[in-house]
């Protein structure tokens, strides 16, 4: 225990993880609490990418890199070092909890493979998620009901995801997709967009932000009979309007989307 | 101009309109941006609970409070200060862009009484919502897909809300519910209720967070079969999980709730 360190005692031996997420990338983003659990961290767990934005660390912290497809893994490794009696920060991008580290920090809690990990103190400290950082740049899409759904098929069928987005395209909820294509499947954004093209006039808003918050942030407003699906990829997240969603452009050339708080009657029917 | 203050020189002589969001009311959850604008701003607007939670503010600067409801109001008055070449700050809670004053903003700029108005530098500035500060604190129910959506049918007409749930339990998405219920409307979390309990099981958790991260916080984790429509208010967000999400209780007596990153192929047909 080191009584003089404020953060630094844990309330138990078991030790500490705290899992955070590093927002969008820009620094004037990160949670103030976030950033005190990195400095106070002698162990530091994620995939590279997020460690070298959540960098640089200190000689007396060690930090542990992976690749990003080892989440349990990571997980499993953050539970034996804080069981062990650490401080231990596992990094996500966003918000640890949309689609990032804190549930696999859940599902490897669940199946404890040591009775100790139960003992952890285990926190969880939100963080802005990618949707928001774009939409941000963009005005307010996400200003009404709006729905976020994954399109990835690793740990869902197909299936599952194109009922979602029929039903979501009914309900004309604004939406917010999360890792729209990649390199092992091209086909998924190519195919949601199909799908939406069937309930969604060609206007429609679409936004398109990839790598918002860092150095090479890309944000592009389109439609949904414009937008193609190679403009995306893992580091995207799109926007998609509801049928209410609105884009306006300024005397000074500046364009802004936005879904207003009203809805009418009619337009849902 | 200001040229020695490194935040303070607008870009153009139309003033500056930052539209910023507390997060969860906590300090250590508010984004060192949202932080800078409080900071650097001669102008500060909103209602009133939130201003107290964003002060104490300096002498030289003016604070401008108001009611909860005249959200058009607020955002045409600090167009009104920024396009006289001042620097403006619109205080929402959580996340502006989620159910908070950067639509109202949007609408304002739209129906712009004063096309000076256009020139203002008008940024947005993310932070984190009330659903996600629950989350955290609980877990990760909302680690895979889910829909937000508000009940308040203010705007909206009951029908397309009650649709909207109904589509989304459908699709067994996890729900993220604000401004659940009202002194002047208290149905609307009851009827929601009835409406998902014809979907989804008895044992479903559900997340009552109610003020997460200001001081009379207070957290309920409950049952679709047990929640009480009387323990929710205006300040609660609600938590709805999917058919998948889980409540685990660990042997030191700690419970968590979390959705998996899985989703199995049978279970939302």
């Amino acid at each position: 225990m080191h009584p003089e360190e404020p953060h630094s005692a844990p309330p138990n031996p078991q030790g500490r993880l705290q899992v955070i997420g590093l927002g969008p990338g820009d620094p004037t983003l990160l949670a103030p609490a976030a950033r005190a659990a990195l400095n106070d961290a002698e162990h530091i767990i994620g995939y590279r990418t997020y460690l070298q934005l959540a960098g640089p660390f200190r000689a007396d912290q060690q930090v542990h890199d992976s690749d990003n497809r080892v989440e349990l893994d990571r997980a499993r490794h953050a539970f034996q070092l804080a069981a062990a009696g650490h401080r231990v920060v596992i990094v996500s991008s966003g918000d640890p909890g949309i689609f990032a580290m804190a549930t696999a920090v859940m599902e490897a809690l669940e199946q404890a493979e040591d009775p100790t990990w139960n003992a952890v103190d285990l926190q969880i400290i939100p963080g802005i998620s990618a949707a928001q950082a774009a939409a941000a740049r963009i005005g307010a899409p996400l200003g009404h009901d709006f729905c976020t759904l994954s399109l990835s098929d690793n740990l869902k069928p197909w299936s599952v995801i194109a009922r979602r987005l029929q039903l979501a395209a009914e309900a004309d909820l604004v939406l917010a997709l999360y890792n729209p294509s990649s390199r092992a499947r091209p086909y998924q954004f190519r195919e949601a967009l199909a799908l939406l093209r069937g309930y969604r006039a060609a206007e429609t808003p679409v936004i398109l932000g990839k790598a918002i918050g860092r150095d090479d942030e890309q944000l592009i407003i389109t439609t949904l009979a414009e937008v193609d699906s190679q403009q995306v990829d893992m580091r995207t997240v799109v926007i998609i309007g509801s049928s209410q969603t609105r884009l306006i452009q300024t005397t000074e050339g500046r364009r802004w989307v936005y879904t207003p708080r009203w809805y009418p009657a009619t337009a849902a029917e």
